[in-house]
């Protein structure tokens, strides 16, 4: 049971249907549940109208439901709980439609809802949604929220901090991996944000490149990318340090990334476009003749989910909004050889952007 | 780098297609892509006709895509992988329409496919598949993946004795979780099926209880059910042990739960219904007069994924066949007071079943 106000956030989401001319919004995607009235389960629907919030769960979540959700009537189904609350929502009068989110209902989902309503009723459902509702409002973190990551972000550092004492040639990139999780569930993280990346050597230059069984060398570069939940809240950070001495182009390469992290660091602005940030930290890769090397997004969006709205990549025209937490993370990478990445969360605020994750940048060697 | 080979199993889903009349296939579900080709990135698109296989996918991932990826043909692309690989298939001459599944494809994936084929071509695309091809190979193991699953399930069990003789009162859930993760890992788990549920006490009456900051008191029941990853194959595994003396009711009730869930392995053979399997376990529970507590399936598949087809639940009228993978899971839940819940993975053989997951099931004090 977590402590935020779901009455609130079914309210402010209210709002947005209103703006959107959405009389009936069937949520379905289970970060987006958990948001608007704080279910942790892992089936449900949530039916939401001007007047009424009713989840559906089934019967393994009786206890859970009961426990978690006060802003929300809950019903318990023996069948699919997102076809009830679209018949809840369908057979309501007055609904010309119901609106769902095309972007989490798969095509057979929605030929389901469609089959489980009367043919009377078919018409009127269902119509997708235009542009996110619940997402909308999830990118923009409160004061809690914002607190809750600033806390998450800080244990990164705190585990980060531990593994510079714990990391020696010869252990294996999972040893480390299964340090830094074990660290982390004793200092009370819920789990991880996503499959650490503990990349080594050669390894380091995959950008995604997985705990293996593969040993730390004596000198090479090491890439450790990795997050913590709490409350439900993902953190997100990226390391790259040295064991022993980086040579002089590991050193470069380091220093260059490090120039275009910082640079998309100062980009951070309420008003500045995702694009902007992006090329903030793209153009200074650019510069030096390593565009090529930097083969992914500037960042992401993060908080209930590790990959959220916005994306901050070429082009983006979002506009970056005071609560928004992207996080900033250019990469060079040379296959075969090595790969450097450098990553942190970034609270948008009013003036400007504040980082979330404090470990030191500077080429760290071990 | 997965051992399997992919070439054998784009030859089998060729022969699937042609059965189906499919001619060209878009796969995008990640377990598919890497069930048939072995990509493990989590952006993707594949190619698939009776002559040709192409795997999309972006920069990121372009040094692992060289390494994992033999079958099939492999390009780096800067928008995203599974439109460009729609409109690879769509241009092909002699092809009517483009198969994708309905199951793993959102409404709004659909519609942006759409929107990026030329007007000429959207008219041959894109048709749901009727049933899925991919996954339909995916829960027949052959040898090599059922020998990985055993060994996944072994390692299961070793966690488990190990927990055995760390467990004590006063310990929380999480410490519990965390001693299970970092041995998990330390033995060569790429990483957890799924959250670890460590459920003690009255938490036990939560089917899905997560650990929390909960301490396991000095009597009561303790649910643990949790898998390891190895290769990417889950395994999956419940017990529940009792702090202390159990009392009449909770060993009445484990008792049941036991003849339940062993009543629901003797069912396992090739050629039963899932929903006879189930309806095995079910009924011992509901002559006992706990058809209520009993809230939900028996079990399911597993496999790539945690939850794979087919549901072990009332009705389903799915036939076991040699290779399944499905777990045996009933449980029996008082809110507020405590539940029970025994699970075994089991394979189904020619003449029955055969439980890989073989840690004790009478019920252990601690």
């Amino acid at each position: 049971m977590d402590h935020f106000d779901h009455f609130k956030r079914i309210g402010l989401l209210r709002g947005r249907m209103a703006e959107a001319g959405v009389q009936a919004l069937l949520v379905t995607h289970p970060a987006d549940i958990r948001y608007v009235c704080g279910f942790t389960g892992s089936s449900a629907g949530l039916a939401v109208t001007a007047h009424a919030a009713t989840l559906f769960t089934d019967g393994r979540y009786k206890a859970q439901a009961a426990e978690e959700v006060q802003a929300a009537a809950v019903e318990i189904v023996a069948s699919n709980p997102a076809v009830s609350a679209a018949q809840l929502l369908a057979a309501q009068p007055g609904i010309e439609s119901v609106c769902f989110d095309p972007t989490h209902t798969t095509v057979a989902e929605l030929a389901r809802w469609k089959e489980a309503l009367p043919a009377g009723l078919r018409r009127k459902l269902l119509k997708p949604l235009a542009a996110p509702l619940v997402e909308a409002l999830r990118w923009l973190k409160d004061e809690d929220e914002l607190a809750l990551m600033a806390k998450a972000a800080e244990l990164g550092c705190v585990l980060f901090d531990h593994l510079l004492g714990f990391i020696r040639p010869g252990l294996t990139e999972s040893a480390v991996a299964a340090e830094l999780e074990y660290r982390a569930r004793l200092k009370g993280a819920e789990g991880m944000s996503f499959e650490s990346i503990v990349a080594s050597g050669p390894r380091s230059a995959l950008p995604h490149g997985r705990a293996t069984l593969s040993k730390l060398p004596k000198r090479g570069l090491l890439t450790l990318d990795f997050g913590v939940i709490l409350h439900g809240y993902c953190s997100d950070m990226t390391r790259t340090v040295c064991l022993g001495k980086p040579t002089k182009r590991e050193f470069a390469v380091y220093e260059a990334v490090l120039e275009a992290q910082e640079a998309g660091v100062a980009a951070v602005a309420s008003g500045a476009t995702c694009g902007e940030v992006d090329e903030a930290a793209r153009g200074v890769l650019r510069e030096l003749g390593m565009a090529d090397a930097f083969s992914h997004s500037t960042g992401h969006g993060v908080g209930l989910e590790i990959h959220e709205s916005p994306r901050v990549g070429t082009g983006q025209t979002t506009k970056l909004a005071p609560g928004m937490v992207i996080t900033i993370e250019p990469g060079a990478y040379f296959p075969g050889e090595f790969g450097v990445r450098i990553e942190d969360m970034v609270a948008v605020t009013r003036t400007g952007g504040r980082v979330l994750t404090a470990s030191p940048k500077a080429l760290i060697q071990l």
